[in-house]
């Protein structure tokens, strides 16, 4: 969303956050394919002219039967965070972290090994970085410790980290204090923002009015401390926000 | 559970774990009350005579709820625990360790001045220790610091801890080490199970057959490594497991 409203200044944006159910990245793969869709068909209930799967356990697991569910165009994570990664690897490889359900999908590894066949992949789950994040912790002596104990294995291995997961950019210390300068940090949701302004313009679906944007936020639930972490997100104060309810049949309204 | 089966071998039980929706720690009261009460109705369509809330947070703050819904009776773990603790409470106090939601809902607290209106309490959110525990960092230097930032503020100040969280037991090691030996632990599930077993005694309904009791958990998901966790929180092996599905308006069957 942050990197969309930079790249994107006029576009009016719908933003659902499935509060009450999160994490994903730690569910099975049938229950995220289920809630994906019934978050899909919340957005389309709004009107929208695009849907991104902003994030990548969603992406990874149930960016097919989005697609199929979808009336518009859909764009995942994956592939455009592949794509820019791919393009800045060098001889050594492209190491990609991400929550237990991104990492066991193998997402990334199929979308790099789709633009590069040959291409050399290091991968690992690293379960603790969310919390973390959501603790604030981001430069703290602990966040430093369980990234050395996570990517050690990566030193002098990898020219480019994909950062697998909404929450890792908050880190981007903590994994550069372990990585090094030399490794380029690729994060999902720039690569992506790009990605989406390539489309609209492209297919010449861009906002053509100048004024100030809408943005709406719409959340399933009002978790503990949940204005500071958006915040903490978002770079800015939320203005619109509302508490949906999920009802039969997985109806969100 | 464990300490249920511990304390009570011949009795059947049916455990439903809300695997898909948890964690419940961060989640609103609101939302927290409404999964309480469909999770009590699931437990309740497969006739079972007593009802335990096993759950600090979901006993924090749905008890009532919980409690005016059913028709058999209904045991949480605060009540329990409180008064366990209240029993090896000395001059200096009580301090109570929980989820965001355990802790702000001051349920404990509550408990422990109903027993003793002048008794002395500390209390402290954990977040980072159900995530710790989880990924079975039992013993290791990340959750020492952790559990040092959080519970160093009570060294000589409390002569018991209650560990508020179904959790925490699983991180006694690294409690103690930053509490010292001298203060009391009170894990909430053995309090509960105590209250159980005296719940069903005192009212003969204890079951009197001794054959081997039948044990079947129920989960909303299977999410990545639960044979896993489950088998080191309940240190056994699952027999019987049934994934259910959660329907329209909030039916588990």
């Amino acid at each position: 969303m942050r990197q969309l409203i930079e790249l994107l200044p006029h576009e009016n944006i719908v933003y659902f956050g499935d509060t009450a159910r999160v994490p994903y990245g730690n569910k099975s793969a049938e229950v995220i394919r289920e809630y994906a869709v019934q978050d899909a068909k919340f957005l389309v209930s709004k009107g929208v002219k695009i849907i991104v799967i902003a994030c990548n356990t969603a992406s990874a697991l149930a960016m097919d039967v989005v697609h199929a569910y979808s009336p518009v165009p859909t764009i995942g994570v994956i592939e455009p965070t592949a794509k820019e990664a791919a393009k800045l690897a060098g001889s050594k490889g492209v190491g990609v972290i991400g929550t237990l359900s991104t990492i066991g999908s193998e997402a990334y590894t199929s979308a790099l090994r789709r633009i590069d066949s040959k291409s050399r992949i290091m991968t690992q789950a690293c379960p603790l970085f969310v919390p973390l994040a959501e603790e604030g912790m981001f430069d703290h002596q602990v966040t430093d410790l369980v990234a050395r104990e996570y990517l050690s294995q990566f030193t002098g291995k990898v020219d480019v980290m994909i950062l697998g997961c909404t929450h890792y950019p908050l880190l981007r210390g903590a994994i550069s204090r372990v990585l090094g300068n030399v490794v380029s940090l690729v994060d999902a949701g720039e690569a992506t923002a790009k990605s989406v302004f390539e489309l609209l313009s492209s297919s010449k679906m861009l906002n053509p009015q100048k004024s100030k944007p809408r943005y709406e936020f719409y959340v399933s639930d009002f978790p503990q401390k949940f204005n500071e972490i958006a915040e903490s997100f978002l770079g800015r104060k939320l203005e619109f926000v509302r508490k949906v309810q999920i009802y039969s049949n997985g109806e969100i309204r």
